[in-house]
């Protein structure tokens, strides 16, 4: 069977993403559920499963066993509940699984969410935890650390293609500059090149103002069969295709590393189940954990040829009013980066977009959008893609 | 559509589970990977997509991203491959959801596997890494350990249902005896009743021997469409029933802690979609983390009535030869209990019981089996039905 436009979004919600001293992951995930759950008018009971991503709850806050946990707390204990890991991926996986079990008839309705609480430890332990998405024995081990990988990466790029420092920063501008009209945003202050330029130096040639921060919050989206849609929502937004992929665990053991091949293999099992193409995609939202992963991400999801994304950003085609926005939300960047909750956050932020809800932010006549959000250094991806139309 | 049938296990394999100083998790994952894909006659090449159980590998060996790291060192770099955490339960819900990716039609031929490494800290570390699937904040924070909750769920049961210290005693002397017979049991020396009653206690009325060690090891299972299952092997075991739920995360806010909720609601689900009784079970593999907990899945399951759990041990029912066997594997108590791989390990034992290759512990005429896996103290459970006829 083809799961084309099986499923559909009928609600999401959000925790604004930043630094939430007095929230526990609990909390946090209980805030972003319950504002799903009015956005969709569906009844808690009406919940049959939940599928939750969250990279590290057992490193940050000593908590394992999120499902039952989080099921309980959110007033439904004996739902099943259970948690999917794959590292910053880990939300764009369980949206999969909760799309896949809900297409193969398992379940009618289905809450599908992501949180990570990472303030509670010092910067350097998150930091050393963080790192455990890396090959902990062969990069971690030696000191790589994720700003550290990708700024190999970005060196790279920028020999092999001639991508500038100031191309890099100009991704930043731009997100900052989106983030600015989002609420929920953990920083909603445009910045200048020259901010971005002046930060201070993390790991050549990646400075501040290049990399995500790491952040609280929770993101939830509520699933359902589609031919029920629309008992709940004037507007459901239709997963018109899911593509997931792997590569190496370390950097060192890819052939090239200026590309991301998850990404490749992603996005071309889910353009071929959404039978659509790049050209296609009106509103995205991509993981600029770095800036330069923000430009991989233009070249391996086939917005441009490999080594041109530099030039996209200079022509300022990815900006709201351009031809495809990219990170309205703000992207990691500004909207905030939560390991476990991104891959939801970026589904809420298309699923706006497509219902014409994004407020400040709306890009006109969106009906396409897409997600990509990746793992670690890229070692995994997921890609969904998304229309107003089944 | 109904799951029922519709998936078929074409292999297995796992390593022995125990202490293993000189391998790391990766090499423990790849040894079972290669066992069980031998024994499916399948090619690497053949295997689309990984699902991979583990409960504690941030915690234990700082390392998350287990679904690329693992794909990547089996050879097989790309391949759709993520983590699943439901403590104990990791891999029986890791399971679950590759019979469903395969069961919708995105996969012919899965790999679902589980893997722990739990040896490289300390005992002190180890239990409190064990705490995580607890309630860190309201149980685990004021010194509630596993068997701390299990010591309470016992001292409870005894109370309303007279079940005896002696009648613990004999789930691990069966256990024991049944481990003798398993080459890749973690203990393979039968004990006697005395030996149990005379181990050091642990928490009352708990004692050494009626606890389960935690163990490294890894199993995994090559899964495939029932369709073209004998295309690989001439005794596919078919997945007739899957169940799954889950109970409040603390044991303080549970109606009665003398059952498992989320083993009840779970076996529902699983012997409804299997169109079986719980009378039709010739073989089962129950998670006896501590042997009170064979006493309740015993009941939870529907194999007596609440409360005759004891009984059944007294009767001999449950041992090899009796008209149920159980934990033929010498279950977690002997077998080993390696948190992530534990579930999967069970389903070998039942695959080789329907195939008729179980060497010493075979259960003559096993036709249907059955698995019972549960996480932390009960607050998730994921329960399989298996059939050696579709």
């Amino acid at each position: 069977m083809s799961m084309r436009g099986e499923v559909a979004v009928i609600g999401v919600g959000m925790t604004k993403f930043g630094e939430h001293w007095d929230k526990q992951l609990r909390d946090l995930f209980v805030e972003a559920a319950l504002e799903a759950i009015e956005d969709a008018q569906v009844d808690l009971r009406d919940i049959k499963a939940m599928f939750i991503g969250n990279m590290g709850s057992g490193l940050w806050v000593e908590q394992e066993h999120l499902g039952p946990l989080l099921a309980d707390y959110l007033g439904i204990p004996g739902t099943p509940s259970l948690k999917i890991e794959s590292a910053c991926a880990s939300s764009g996986m369980a949206f999969r699984l909760g799309v896949i079990s809900v297409a193969v008839g398992l379940y009618d309705i289905v809450l599908v969410g992501g949180v990570e609480k990472t303030s509670d430890v010092t910067h350097g332990e998150s930091i050393h935890h963080l790192a455990s998405v890396a090959d902990r024995e062969w990069e971690a081990f030696y000191g790589m650390t994720l700003p550290a990988l990708f700024a190999l990466i970005a060196k790279r790029h920028m020999m092999q293609y001639g991508t500038t420092r100031e191309q890099l920063a100009k991704v930043a501008v731009k997100n900052h500059k989106h983030g600015s009209y989002n609420p929920k945003a953990q920083f909603q202050r445009p910045i200048s090149i020259e901010d971005v330029l002046n930060s201070p130096l993390v790991a050549d040639p990646l400075r501040l103002l290049d990399c995500s921060p790491i952040s609280d919050g929770a993101a939830v989206a509520i699933i359902a069969r589609s031919d029920i849609a629309r008992k709940f929502t004037d507007t459901p937004v239709y997963v018109l295709g899911s593509g997931v992929a792997t590569d190496t665990i370390a950097l060192h053991d890819r052939d090239d590393i200026t590309t991301f091949k998850s990404i490749v293999l992603a996005a071309r099992e889910a353009y071929k189940m959404a039978k659509v193409e790049p050209k296609d995609i009106n509103v995205a939202e991509v993981h600029d954990s770095f800036t330069i992963a923000e430009i991989l991400a233009y070249e391996d999801l086939g917005f441009v040829k490999k080594g041109e994304g530099g030039k996209l950003i200079d022509e300022g085609v990815t900006e709201l009013g351009g031809k495809i926005p990219v990170n309205t939300s703000g992207g990691l960047k500004a909207r905030g980066h939560s390991p476990g909750a991104t891959g939801i956050a970026q589904i809420v932020e298309i699923v706006l977009q497509l219902r014409n809800d994004a407020g400040k932010r709306q890009v006109s006549n969106a009906e396409i959008g897409l997600t990509q959000n990746i793992g670690g250094s890229g070692a995994s991806c997921v890609i969904h893609i998304f229309g107003n139309k089944r």
